[in-house]
């Protein structure tokens, strides 16, 4: 609760700045973020409103109980016999916000919760949360910072085991299983397990599949998992017996855009300044049309959250900020390489989360 | 294929009927159901676009070699760096909808995916998908129901094992486990455990938690889980030794409200015509005030999804419509009691898809 005071003064502040009357929030990260917890999301309208003095929750009846001790915002509760409409019109009195012209909206919420919501504000435009909730959630504190920081150390463990697991004739599913076992030791719950083979790992998304490594398999990994709240995100590179031709040169280029983006990575610089160093070096190497993806994204409550690393995002980097550097070059029927830190923004530059070395690891070697 | 083909055309028969120009789709139920998978959700603006003609879809550029072996409609890809806007306008007028005047969204779309198609649409107004891909989506085909009754038969057999594991001592968090474990060696993957013993359960959306029981509590058991893509759904009742005062007489009328429901469902009633009939059975007994959620909801791709059978729905329930019957009364500090059955919809009445009787289990007895 006192992180929910002091993160509600906050989002008046930045909704005084930026002349918000009212800032609405679905059940889900952002209302995690302010609030500590989010009722269960499903088709019945839950909404947070936010207004200039006060707050107030439209509530589905079935979840007013379950949510009463986690919030002292009032309910406004509709039955399933009732609908939303009724309630929603009492949640905007008693948030002041009847007349808001000015509408911050979760852009993650149900279309149906949004278009509802502004069917019942007619004279309001609207916007997205990126200059109030999602500006401040990029910042994290010191709280937040040690739940990520455990939650890395949680996938450089993983990691770790998936080096010691891989052998030819393993699947990739079976190599994905084992990460997800690491991880669930260590009280982690599994978010995703990209393991791509050989011409796998040239589709960045690419899950584990079916395919057994075979001698010679370069083998991205990259997997995350939720401890305490938070997520990881890593992302190693793993070659069974001898790397294939050309693999060592390829790698290298990727590690040295890594570091131009670390290099690139300061407080007031715009977040497309370090996309553009990653990029630069490898475009230099004659790779750029084999780099199909932004060089990072931030991490904090969600996987993927603002700030987002793109060759055009103007956001101005900040301290506190956490995000990736995740460059990656892709040779179709050849192999793919990607190699992912994440770091949190000090004043000096950029602290990585992970204590694991970006060279390539030979396995039984 | 075959399927997706089929519903193409029931698909586009609706929007004929409904004058519409333009169904759009996020990546979720809607998709997977028309088209047998969805891409990866995330924030980058995904949708599928189907107009009087043809389908496009608009592509996150990471996404498209993925999707690409599941589908030959065609891709309208963009990447980070460009933004989607070049490629939703194309998109748009590969289905032959840039000047669509009346727009079906996906109301689970999220919002701002949403909000960006319909400022690309300035002439068009929206409904919701209740009268195209929601109203097909409730008549399940043979395929379906057999995937439902195989998840359903699962749920039965993870029921009789909390019913074998019920005893003193053990907390509700300890028999969800023993339910999920259930579930994991039937191939389904657990979706919800509500485990309410004695004053928990008259919170209908309780969820396991770290209360054991005592001789003499009522446990409400309410399990689903998801195998070969459809989910369960399931409510018990079971006792640990001697069920507490007056409890037997309330169960009895939840079960004649079960029954009352049964009776009532056949094709061409409102679905608020069984909820009335289930209602009327408790407010008849006195209990109107404790029955706080509505009769049932549909069952399919999605665990809840419509027909919703609620005290004011007008939707005509039709042969093959699936969805659950689960009246209850929540008696604050004593006890609550639901009972769930999930049914199809046949010529003569409901079949109920569980095999197992509705009575009270007396756990040791």
């Amino acid at each position: 609760m006192a992180d929910t005071a002091k993160r509600l003064a906050a989002l008046r502040e930045r909704m005084r700045q930026t002349g918000t009357d009212l800032v609405a929030l679905g059940p889900g990260s952002h209302m995690q973020w302010l609030l500590g917890f989010h009722p269960h999301p499903d088709e019945r309208p839950c909404l947070l409103f936010v207004g200039p003095q006060r707050e107030a929750f439209l509530m589905p009846a079935l979840n007013a109980e379950g949510s009463r001790g986690a919030t002292d915002i009032p309910f406004h509760p509709w039955s399933d016999a009732e609908g939303p409409q009724a309630a929603l019109a009492a949640a905007l009195a008693d948030a002041g916000a009847t007349d808001a012209r000015r509408v911050v909206l979760d852009e993650t919420m149900r279309a149906d919760f949004a278009l509802t919501l502004l069917e019942a504000l007619p004279q309001a435009g609207h916007a997205f949360t990126d200059a109030t909730v999602g500006a401040l959630r990029m910042r994290k504190d010191e709280t937040e910072f040690a739940a990520l920081k455990a939650s890395a150390t949680a996938a450089d463990r993983a990691m770790q085991r998936a080096f010691s697991a891989l052998r030819p004739g393993l699947s990739e599913t079976e190599l994905a299983a084992e990460i997800r076992a690491a991880f669930a030791e260590q009280g982690a719950a599994p978010l995703f397990t990209i393991v791509g083979g050989g011409g796998n790992g040239a589709f960045p998304h690419h899950q584990a599949g079916e395919r057994r490594f075979e001698e010679g398999d370069a083998v991205v990994i990259d997997i995350g998992a939720r401890k305490g709240g938070y997520p990881s995100d890593i992302t190693r590179m793993a070659v069974v017996g001898r790397p294939p031709e050309g693999y060592r040169d390829v790698h290298a280029v990727v590690e040295r855009a890594v570091q131009a983006a670390l290099a690139a990575a300061r407080p007031g610089v715009p977040a497309k300044a370090v996309d553009a160093a990653a990029r630069g070096v490898i475009a230099e190497a004659g790779y750029g049309d084999y780099f199909v993806h932004r060089t990072g994204h931030g991490l904090g409550i969600d996987g993927h959250e603002p700030p987002y690393l793109t060759s055009t995002s103007e956001t101005e980097l900040e301290e506190g900020m956490v995000f990736s550097i995740e460059p990656g070059i892709y040779l179709p029927g050849r192999f793919g390489i990607r190699l992912e830190e994440i770091v949190i923004l000090r004043a000096d530059g950029p602290e990585i989360f992970s204590d694991l070395p970006r060279d390539l690891h030979v396995a039984g070697a």
